[in-house]
C-alpha cells in the first residue's frame, strides 16, 4: 500500500533540557525570540528563567502568556501581535500553548490573520518563523503534528493544517511533566495511547505511520501506570513523553478514528478535558471495534504485549482502572442528552473520523455509543 | 539517557513512484533539475524517462551519470559541475549515486570544492540545493543519512557529514529494486540489517534511534529471504526497502560498531562489496558480542522474533544461509594477510566503530577476528 510520511523535526530528549532553550533559539540565528507559554507555567517562574537564558545569549525576549483553556481566535491574534517581528517562536506548555505558538509563527510571517488560513482557506506561508516546541504535558503530540485547533469568532472549533506549522525543533524534558497531577497524567496519557492505536488501525493506517504508532503503544503500555503512580519517576515520565511524541507523529500521518469522533462531538456540547473524553469514547467503542479482527488491530494488540485484538477491551479497561480514571462526565453534561451527542457525532466536521474508522459506523451504532456515553455519571 | 534525533525527511513509498519524480522536482519550485544517476540505470532508459517527466513539467533537465563503483573525488567534482546553477538535485541509484548527489547539492550552493568539507574541515552551506533521493538498492540508507563517503585525491576514504547533506524528499519505489540480482539483494539487505542491529545495540544506542532500528529489524527479518528468492515479490521488496530506510535513520542517529570496523578495514585493503564485507564481519564477531548480554542486545533479539540475545548468532548464520550468502572473499584478497587487516582495523579512521562497540575490543580480539575473516576462501 502506498503512503507518505511528513518530515519529522529534530527531537532532543533529556532531563532539564529546558535549561537549553535559550541556546537553541540562539543557534537558529535568532535575534528576537517570542515565548508563548501557559499562564500558570509563566507564573511558576519558568518564563522568567527562559527569558534570562535568552538575554544571556544576547537574544531579545518577548512573552505571551495571556491565555488558558482551549485556544480561542482572540488568543491567537494577541499571540501573533507579540510574535510579529521576532525570528524564533518558542511554545512551552500543553497542546493549547503549542498550537497557538505554531499558528502565530505562520501568521506573523505573512501578516495575515489566522482566519485567512482556517479550514485550509488559503495556503500557509512558505517561510514561517523558526519554531521550538517544548511540551509540558504528554498527550496531544502537538509538538510533532501539523494540526492546530482553535475556536473561531463564533466559538466553533476550527483547524489550521499544514507542514508549515510544524516545529523545527522539539525539546522533550520529562522534568517539565513531573508536576502534572495524576488525573491529568492519566487523561493525557490515554489520549496519546488512543492517538497511537487509532493511527495504527484506522483506514488510513500504513507501514510508515505504524513505525511510530507501535513504538508509542509499547512505550505507553509499559510506563503510563508508573508515571501516574510515581510522579517523580523520570524514567516512566520520559517514556510517556516520548510515547506521546511518537503518537503525535503517527496521527500527523494517519489521523484518528471513532474515539476522536466522540470526543470532538462531546467538546461541541460542553467543556470536557479532551483526554478524558477520548478515553471514555474509546472504552465505549473498543469491544465493537475489535470485532473487525483486522491484521492491524492484532498488530496493535501485540505492540501492547497482548496475544490478539480480542484481548484489547479488557486490557484497556484494566489500564484505565490502574491509572485511576473515573468513568464520569463533567457536571456541565447534566443538561446534555444522547440525542444531542448523536447530532454532534453526525456533524460534517466530525465525519472524517467516522469514515476513517476501520468498521463502518451505522446510525444504530452512533445511537448506541451516544447512549453509552451519556449514561455515565455526571460528576467528574 | 538523553538523546537527540536528527530531522527525518518526508518519505513517500509506493510502486512506480519513480513516475512522479518530475512532478516532485516541479513542486519544489525547480526551474532546473540535475539528475545524478548510476551509469547502468541511465543506460536502462530510466534517465531518459525522468528527463521526459521533467521536460513535460517545464523543468530544464541535466544528467550526470559518468561514474561507477565507489565514488571518487573526480566523480564528485564532475557532478558538482553539472549540478551548479540547478535548483533541485535528484539522486537515483545505490549509495554511491546518492552520496555524490548529496555532496554536489552542497558544493554547488557554495561554489566550494568537496575537499573543503571533507572530514568536517569547514561548515557546510546552510542553504544547499533541494534534494530528492530515490534509492534503487535496499541497503546503504544513504537516502536518510547525513554521512557521505568518497575516495579523496590519494584514494583514501573520506567523509562529508552534516544535516545539510540530507534529503528533503525520499521516494521509495520497490519496483526499482526488482532487477537487483539475488546476491546483491542479500548483501545489501544484510548491510541494512546490521545497520539496524549495531545502531540499536552499540554504546551510542538510545530510545530515539531504537524506534527506527527495531522496526528495521522486524521488517528485514520478515522479508529479506523472500525478496532474495522471489525478486518480483513487491510486498517483500517493499518491506526490505522500508527496512533499509529505517535502518538508515537509525545509523544517522546512533552509528555502527565492530562489523563496520571490519568492513571499512577490508575496504582499505582490496575491493569488496560493502554489504558482503559487513555481513562477514558481523558473523565473525556476533557470538563474541552477544556474550555482553545487555538489555539492548536482548531487545534487538526480540525485534527479530527471538527469545534472547544468545539465539542471535545461530539465527543470523541461518538467515545468511537461506539468503544464499557464500562465505568467501573476493580473489583480490589473495595477496592480503591477517596482519594487514589487523593494521587497518586499528587505523585511526576506524577507531570510532571500535570504541562504539558495546564490548571492549582488545588487541587479542582484533587479531582473532582478522584471522577468522582472512581464513575464509578467496573465491567470491
Amino acid at each position: 500500500m502506498p503512503f507518505s510520511t511528513s518530515f519529522v523535526p529534530e527531537i532532543r530528549f533529556g532531563e532539564n533540557l529546558h535549561e537549553t532553550i535559550g541556546a537553541a533559539a540562539k543557534a537558529f540565528g535568532g535575534k528576537t525570540a517570542a515565548l508563548v507559554i501557559d499562564g500558570f507555567l509563566a507564573q511558576s517562574g519558568l518564563a522568567e528563567r527562559v527569558v534570562a537564558q535568552l538575554t544571556s545569549e544576547g537574544v531579545e525576549a518577548r512573552v505571551f502568556s495571556d491565555f488558558s483553556g482551549e485556544p480561542k481566535i482572540a488568543h491567537v491574534r494577541k499571540a501573533t501581535d507579540t510574535v510579529s517581528g521576532a525570528d524564533v517562536v518558542i511554545g512551552i506548555g500543553g497542546g493549547s500553548a503549542l498550537d497557538i505558538a505554531k499558528i502565530a509563527a505562520c501568521c506573523a510571517a505573512s501578516g495575515e490573520d489566522a482566519m485567512h488560513y482556517a479550514l485550509a482557506a488559503n495556503p500557509l506561508p512558505k517561510n514561517p518563523l523558526k519554531k521550538i516546541m517544548v511540551p509540558t504535558t504528554a498527550g496531544t503530540g502537538s509538538e510533532t503534528s501539523a494540526t492546530n485547533i482553535f475556536a473561531g469568532p463564533e466559538g466553533k472549533k476550527l483547524w489550521i493544517w499544514g507542514a508549515e506549522t510544524k516545529a523545527d525543533l522539539v525539546l522533550l524534558d520529562p522534568t517539565l511533566t513531573a508536576t502534572l497531577p495524576a488525573t491529568l497524567t492519566a487523561w493525557c496519557g490515554m489520549d496519546a495511547f488512543i492517538h497511537a492505536f487509532e493511527a495504527a488501525t484506522n483506514r488510513n493506517a500504513h507501514a510508515g505511520g505504524k513505525v511510530y504508532a507501535h513504538e508509542a503503544l509499547r512505550l505507553l503500555t509499559g510506563a503510563l501506570e508508573t508515571a501516574v503512580k510515581e510522579p517523580n519517576n523520570m524514567e516512566a515520565r520520559g517514556k510517556v513523553l516520548l510515547g506521546s511524541c511518537c503518537a503525535g507523529i503517527a496521527i500527523d500521518n494517519c489521523g484518528t478514528a471513532v474515539a476522536h469522533n466522540i470526543s470532538h462531538a462531546m467538546a461541541g456540547l460542553a467543556p470536557v478535558h479532551h483526554g478524558l473524553a477520548t478515553a471514555l469514547g474509546f472504552e465505549a467503542t473498543l469491544a465493537w471495534l475489535v470485532e473487525a479482527d483486522t491484521a492491524d488491530l492484532n498488530a496493535a494488540a501485540r505492540a501492547c504485549g497482548l496475544a490478539n485484538a480480542a484481548a484489547l477491551p479488557g486490557f484497556v479497561s484494566a489500564l484505565m482502572d490502574r491509572c485511576g480514571i473515573v468513568r464520569a462526565l463533567p457536571k456541565s453534561f447534566e443538561a446534555v442528552d444522547a440525542e444531542a451527542l448523536v447530532a454532534e457525532m453526525k456533524a460534517p466536521e466530525n465525519q472524517p473520523m467516522r469514515r476513517s474508522t476501520i468498521r463502518e459506523i451505522g446510525d444504530g451504532d452512533i445511537a448506541r455509543f451516544a447512549v453509552s456515553i451519556m449514561s455515565l455519571p455526571k460528576a467528574a
